[in-house]
């Protein structure tokens, strides 16, 4: 147990002001932005999303919060389980590689519901999404390995933490006020991996951001929580994670930002699969691969792969974004990974189901988790091989601004085309805007 | 991992119907209502209550929904979880002594919020809390220690599963939907025992009851969650607890109920320190004490108790509820504990202080969690000693039907006076009711 985390970390929160970030942090802090927006733009559509709305949208509160991508209002609490649904509900948002945390979603979602309803500057919202974003990247490295290999999805079970402290601290909140709020973030902690594979994956960055929200409201009207909810005997850390090292939660903050090592998707699925979606894509590319030709697949793969991605019989796209099978697959038979390629037809193509058929797959502790080995072995006799390290949006191979730029308008079918280039710029210039309006009022579709 | 747990689960719960309910079984699960009815109006008005609303109020949907004790309605997931903390702020609900789960505010909490905005009959509404109420003791069996000893609130952590079946049972859901109602159920469980002494503790069974009741209604839409969440490798039980036998989950089912071992709290405070008040009073009423003659009280204790309660410097009446300390004090000081022993006012009351100050508590393990040796020094010279195992309220005594209505009553005070025997009526023939709301309605406070 350290003795003081949470209080730390309530401190150093408070004492955060925009004007002590860095240059370089503000601008990844854009390209973050800019990706999950289109995130959420692009999942606005997706099935779980109109199921929710059907679901829970006749109990929601006053209509006056934008959810992004959607012609509905909500009350915001509502709106940010909404954002949380759909900016995850491809895998297609960033992932801080650290501790394989999907950072943004949790916490734009909930900052995007409460800037729709409150008067937010840009700066002020921009410096809210970097704090909650470094927050759960931080509370993610202080209880990485152990938390994340027990089971736990925590991009839900850590995101909750971010949208807290992000929406409290725009809201102004004391010191005591944001104890409690870090209190019942911990107390709301949940998301389990096994839901991977079904929409209830993205129900774990949006639920923890409605949870973060209604923490610090809750925190703000005076409800209490326990006082050491991270470091206590039956905190968080001591409760969710068999190791852990509070201290990293804020050595070097404010100094030290994860945002600098964040990476953005080029494929919407799980990102361990994303090496061999790239190599396989490659060898397609350069033997003009007919999927028909293939008789074996062998891929050599990290174990955690194995471990997280082993569906060979995949029935739905969801499963599909968690298949190594289904990575090979696409890569061998399309040479792309786009959302068209985990779509539920796409599950029960043929030619995919027999490519993923013949595909083995073992996992092997000298392949890390960034690598692959692939051979493909042909009808005329041929064997293709393909050593890769280091896929396409990793930290060397970064996805440029230009090509975060195309991500979202390739996810932005929902608004108006003239209203796309209007959105990117706004999110580069998003620290000028004086009411974070300007730039939410864009994501929203034209009334029919 | 025990192989189709969540599935046989969800047979069991869409094979039960109210007429295989034991008699013997359907008079405790009254008196378990009346109880749980009885602390949802003794909590509306404490101060947690009042600070969620002011919180969070103004997000709510439609004002369809009764929230017990309250004038105000909301929509029934923001009155389920009002419910959830009202019926367990004041540590005065139920408690199944096998796992220390308080199963039937979670469960109840979801129900009365379902059943009025839905016609539920009287004898439904009755099974489905049956079936919660097992769900819930029975998952807390399977995980039980281990689950709770790593520092979960099982409370909450599961009873979100108890409110999730029970209204997806109202809602007639089918079997593949009650599965991924149990899985939402499992990925949203949550609470940790690090806010024991807080307003948060409460928020447990709330949070549970609207997590849970959100969960049927996701899945009666079609949202999907992961199929095997109890006992998939990286499910509820694997994650949660160190240790379990899911096969306790439905072994016997139908058959054994845990509702035959439910215990009622004759104390508003953690079951542990009922012992100790037990033992203290007894002591005050037989030697007609004055608190100024006592110069040293010795405790000795099962370990859990000073894991669970050793704070002797309490600064609020919620702190209170977890203290051997106060449970000492208020014992030999005033003969009783009832709700008003645990105010804030009376945390800071200098005899109560003083008392705290000199009592002494020694954990040894050959003490039960049920018993207490206690030893008071008096300036006389005497020493009073006490030896109590079983304290009232436990199941070699419990409280009568009779002591229940009483409790109710006691708790009564925000509705008419003529409306409480008419409350206790129909609890006692609510399988009779054609109409939840008759029972309901009479929760409600008259207008002003």
């Amino acid at each position: 147990m350290q003795s003081n985390a949470t209080d730390k970390l309530a401190s150093r929160i408070l004492g955060s002001s925009p004007s002590a970030i860095p240059a370089d942090v503000v601008h990844e802090a854009k390209r973050a932005l800019l990706n999950i927006t289109g995130c959420a733009l692009g999942g606005a559509t997706h099935p779980a999303m109109d199921i929710a709305i059907a679901a829970l949208g006749p109990y929601a509160g006053q209509p006056t919060c934008a959810v992004l991508g959607r012609r509905e209002r909500f009350d915001p609490l509502f709106a940010s389980m909404l954002n949380g649904i759909s900016s995850h509900v491809h895998d297609y948002d960033d992932t801080t590689p650290k501790n394989y945390i999907h950072n943004s979603s949790p916490v734009a979602s909930a900052l995007f519901a409460y800037a729709s309803v409150n008067l937010v500057s840009g700066s002020d919202f921009l410096h809210a999404f970097i704090l909650g974003f470094e927050v759960v990247s931080r509370i993610g490295n202080a209880t990485y390995p152990a938390h994340y290999d027990a089971g736990w999805h925590s991009t839900g079970s850590i995101g909750v933490f971010g949208a807290a402290i992000a929406v409290g601290k725009l809201l102004g909140l004391s010191k005591t006020q944001m104890i409690h709020t870090i209190g019942m973030a911990a107390t709301q902690s949940a998301g389990l991996r096994e839901m991977f594979g079904s929409m209830a994956k993205s129900l774990h960055p949006g639920r923890s951001a409605q949870s973060g929200y209604m923490a610090a409201l809750l925190a703000q009207k005076g409800f209490t929580a326990g006082l050491q909810s991270l470091e206590g005997p039956r905190g968080f850390a001591a409760v969710q994670s068999a190791a852990y090292d509070l201290d990293k939660i804020t050595d070097g903050f404010g100094e030290e930002f994860d945002l600098r090592v964040n990476t953005y998707k080029p494929f919407p699925c799980g990102i361990v699969i994303h090496p061999t979606i790239d190599a396989c894509s490659q060898l397609h590319v350069a033997h003009g691969l007919d999927p028909a030709q293939v008789t074996l697949v062998k891929l050599r793969v990290a174990p955690l792969v194995k471990d997280l991605c082993n569906k060979q019989d995949i029935t739905c796209g969801l499963e599909g974004k968690f298949s190594i099978y289904h990575a090979a697959a696409i890569g061998l038979a399309r040479g792309k990974a786009t959302l068209a390629e985990f779509t539920d037809d796409v599950a029960s193509d043929p030619v995919l189901k027999r490519l993923r058929e013949i595909t083995e797959a073992v996992g092997d502790s000298r392949v890390s988790e960034d690598a692959v080995h692939v051979e493909v072995y042909l009808s005329d006799g041929r064997v293709l091989t393909k050593d890769l390290t280091g896929s396409i949006g990793n930290l060397a191979r970064p996805l440029s601004d230009r090509q975060l730029e195309r991500k979202l308008a390739d996810q932005s079918t929902v608004i108006a085309p003239y209203a796309v280039d209007e959105l990117i710029a706004r999110c580069w210039e998003v620290d000028k805007l004086r009411d974070m309006s300007e730039l939410i009022g864009l994501t929203v579709p034209m009334p029919l």
